[in-house]
């Protein structure tokens, strides 16, 4: 609302207004603090940790971090730029370069707030990590033709937790030293908001609490740091509409899109609302990797070793997304991570069989494996790439498929878009100038990449927690 | 329609039926009538020759043509796909295989057709060639990250023909030879529907000549190679309502979108209708590209040597589609190509005055000259790779800026989406099946850059004349 239009007191004051207590908002608000601003958090749940409490906890972080060098990996900022500035989508080739230059000291900050990082590193290819391994490879670097552009390094830093939440042992460190460090926020606080002056400053917000409204004057800014819209059906629907039918949104009930709604009233600008990173992995075990992915029409359509995002985001791009997992005798196994997920179909002596049986096209199958087969006895595959690591025929029968069709598996997804920002975390109107006084960070604000295609396990907490800081230095530091 | 509502006779009958006499309809119509076809052809205006004949004349091509090795370059088929693999949208790798692999005897094919192409090559930055010159560098090989993947080599062949249309030698050629081989044609035909049977294979075509309805038997397939989209302003609004404003088409009136909505009438799936190849070059002369590009934040957003119409797409993502080129006085002069379409706004004795001029943020241009000045004393654009030939600080007062703002200059665009196809050019229906009987070719299909930031000047011509001859074969070879 304008502020010309705002009859009633401000009921709380602060330099620095954080919306959302996840880690861009805990980071935002910490940094802020430490530059001697007055800062307030508002919470809509009646406790910090937002969806990063309940995420994997993996950090994409690299450059040469203490994990890094401990465990033996080469890398620099500027591979690390290269590889981002290569693979992912976002235009804004600054701020992917001061994430990646800035990314070492950030790894050590995080670490000085007390999030736990083993020297320890994990070689095989997982999705999750069960154990408190801390380094392992979740992107694309390996895969062709990232590999040529930039020398990869595994860059997926998760912090030493066990089991599917270690984000909740991120979370409960930064929000330990915001406590002790005096970060004040209030909870069950649901901003509703954002008031306006007439040269369009964002100069305080409106909020609900305990059933009454709140006015809170925000005197140098308001960060943005309230999550991803994905378990907002309607915004799904618009913007993601093959989401809606089957995929399970990977998340918690607040990822509604709160604050891109609150920004985009303010005229913001959005970008890549249509981006999602969703996956049904098909490995561990990385033994899988060396079958095939066929479509309907018996194709193969991707390098089989990409990561399982950019994987899933081809499969989502087959005739009627449907896609199958073929492999022989020597390499059979369940898929570990996702054994609820992918049905095994069937088992066939033949290709012939297999062929019928999965009612591909005649000769489709056939044709795909023994070009396939001569590429593995060559040693390389001309179509897709695939490393020549993952590469062996396929001709030890009998032979089985899984079906890993995005209606026939259990597909989990994030979304990617949100609010555009600059590389100061200012949040950037339709017009395309900054909109002074407000931020944003975290998953309201678009992603560095922005599809599955480019993502990697990491690439939320990692830069929402890097732009986190950014928003609320800049906004303290604002005049 | 469905066979069982049609009620007429067949007027005319033939194995192959062609709708659309351009690039992409005559190698189709060529083909299909020497693998012993009975072929027809209809067109809806007075004669042959459609977009292309209006065209520049410039083929992609590669992987060691004549042309290539006589003027001392070394290309290969796995180079040239692994560069398209890499930079292009198309997911259809077999298809772009299929391009690159058969792109040397494409190449032998269309000279022997009679089509001129000079033993000659071009080693400047130019987008048309005025002369008869043929090899030149029309894409983004050289561009980074592409050069890293692939060994970049020149790949557009131009026609030996002067102007601007030099496209019209090579249809003159490849009709003539149409004609001599006795390819029938019916003119003022404009094809108004596909008749497809109870399974959905197209079995015919109803069309309008002179008033009067005809129905045309297809025994084994109709191929459409009716052009693109762009004069179709309603689909433009629709598909691309950028370039509904300001851009101007290039093309010729038929290229209305009319063979798209055809297949869409019978089920078919349409891609990348969002797609197109836009542009309003800064060079020739190639000297230019030692200037930047800044957005209206004055920030650098596009490394300036990238091929023009990766530029043009990158200046349409600025905010307000404003950007300015901005040079030194060591490297000034005057956009030839484009002198009446870039506005020289001013020039400035000082870095400060011609940020004030422009009216952007205070130090922001500045700042980014600073540090593009360091990087080009350093040798190495850091941010944007702009490669080393091309770097120079701009510290030669005064200082000059054009303005190549969308809006402000004359874009000229090409639509690039169309209907869906595989790799032998049938048109794939909305659940990904074949639609039997029904080809596609040209840019009525989907071309394989989706956007004019992958697309290379020939990747019409060239895809065009080698997926017609595929459609053609294909079809002929049908039961």
């Amino acid at each position: 609302m304008k502020l010309s239009d705002f009859q009633g007191q401000w009921d709380e004051r602060a330099d620095v207004v954080v919306v959302g207590y996840g880690i861009a908002g805990a980071c935002a608000a910490l940094e802020a603090k430490r530059a001697g601003g007055d800062v307030l958090v508002l919470e809509r749940a009646s406790g910090g940790g937002g969806a990063s409490a309940s995420s994997s906890g993996i950090f994409y972080l690299g450059g040469g971090t203490d994990v890094q060098k401990a465990c033996g990996y080469e890398d620099d900022a500027e591979e690390m730029f290269k590889f981002l500035a290569a693979s992912t989508e976002c235009a804004d080739k600054q701020a992917v370069r001061d994430f990646s230059l800035g990314s070492v000291a950030h790894f050590d900050w995080l670490e000085s707030l007390g999030v736990p990082f083993e020297r320890t590193s994990f070689k095989g290819k997982a999705v999750f990590l069960d154990t408190t391994e801390c380094l392992f490879s979740t992107g694309n670097e390996k895969v062709w033709p990232y590999h040529l552009i930039a020398r990869p390094a595994p860059r997926g830093h998760k912090v030493a937790g066990i089991g599917e939440n270690a984000g909740a042992e991120a979370m409960k460190a930064i929000l330990a030293r915001c406590a002790e460090e005096g970060v004040p926020a209030l909870y069950d606080c649901a901003v509703t908001e954002l008031v306006q002056d007439d040269d369009g400053r964002v100069v305080g917000v409106l909020a609900r609490q305990d059933g009454r409204q709140i006015a809170v004057r925000a005197r140098k800014g308001v960060v943005l740091s309230t999550g991803g819209y994905n378990l907002n059906t309607e915004m799904v629907r618009r913007n993601v509409p093959l989401m809606s039918d089957t995929a399970v949104p990977l998340g918690i009930p607040s990822n509604d899109g709160a604050g891109i709604e609150l920004g985009v009233a303010a005229g913001a600008a959005t970008l890549a609302m249509d981006g999602i990173i969703a996956t049904a992995s098909i490995y561990p075990p990385g033994q899988l990797i060396k079958g095939i992915l066929v479509n309907r029409n018996g194709e193969r359509f991707v390098a089989e070793d990409s990561y399982h995002g950019r994987t899933a985001s081809y499969v989502m791009e087959q005739p009627e997304q449907t896609a199958y997992l073929i492999l022989d005798a020597e390499i059979f196994a369940y898929p570990e991570i996702t054994s609820a997920q992918h049905a095994l179909i069937d088992g066939w002596e033949t290709v012939e069989e297999m062929e019928a049986g999965l009612g591909l096209p005649g000769g489709s199958l056939v044709n795909t494996l023994e070009r396939y087969n001569a590429d593995a006895r060559a040693g390389e595959d001309s179509v897709f790439h695939k490393h020549a690591d993952w590469l062996k025929p396929l001709d030890q029968g009998p032979f089985a498929a899984f079906d890993i069709s995005f209606n026939k598996s259990i597909y989990l997804f994030m979304t990617l878009g949100g609010l555009k920002t600059n590389r100061h975390a200012q949040v950037i109107d339709r017009q395309g100038r900054v909109i002074p006084g407000l931020y944003a960070a975290g998953a309201c604000s678009a992603h560095i990449p922005h599809s599955g295609k480019s993502y990697a396990s990491g690439m939320s907490l990692g830069p929402g927690s890097f732009f986190g800081r950014v928003a609320g230095a800049h906004a303290c530091a604002a005049e």
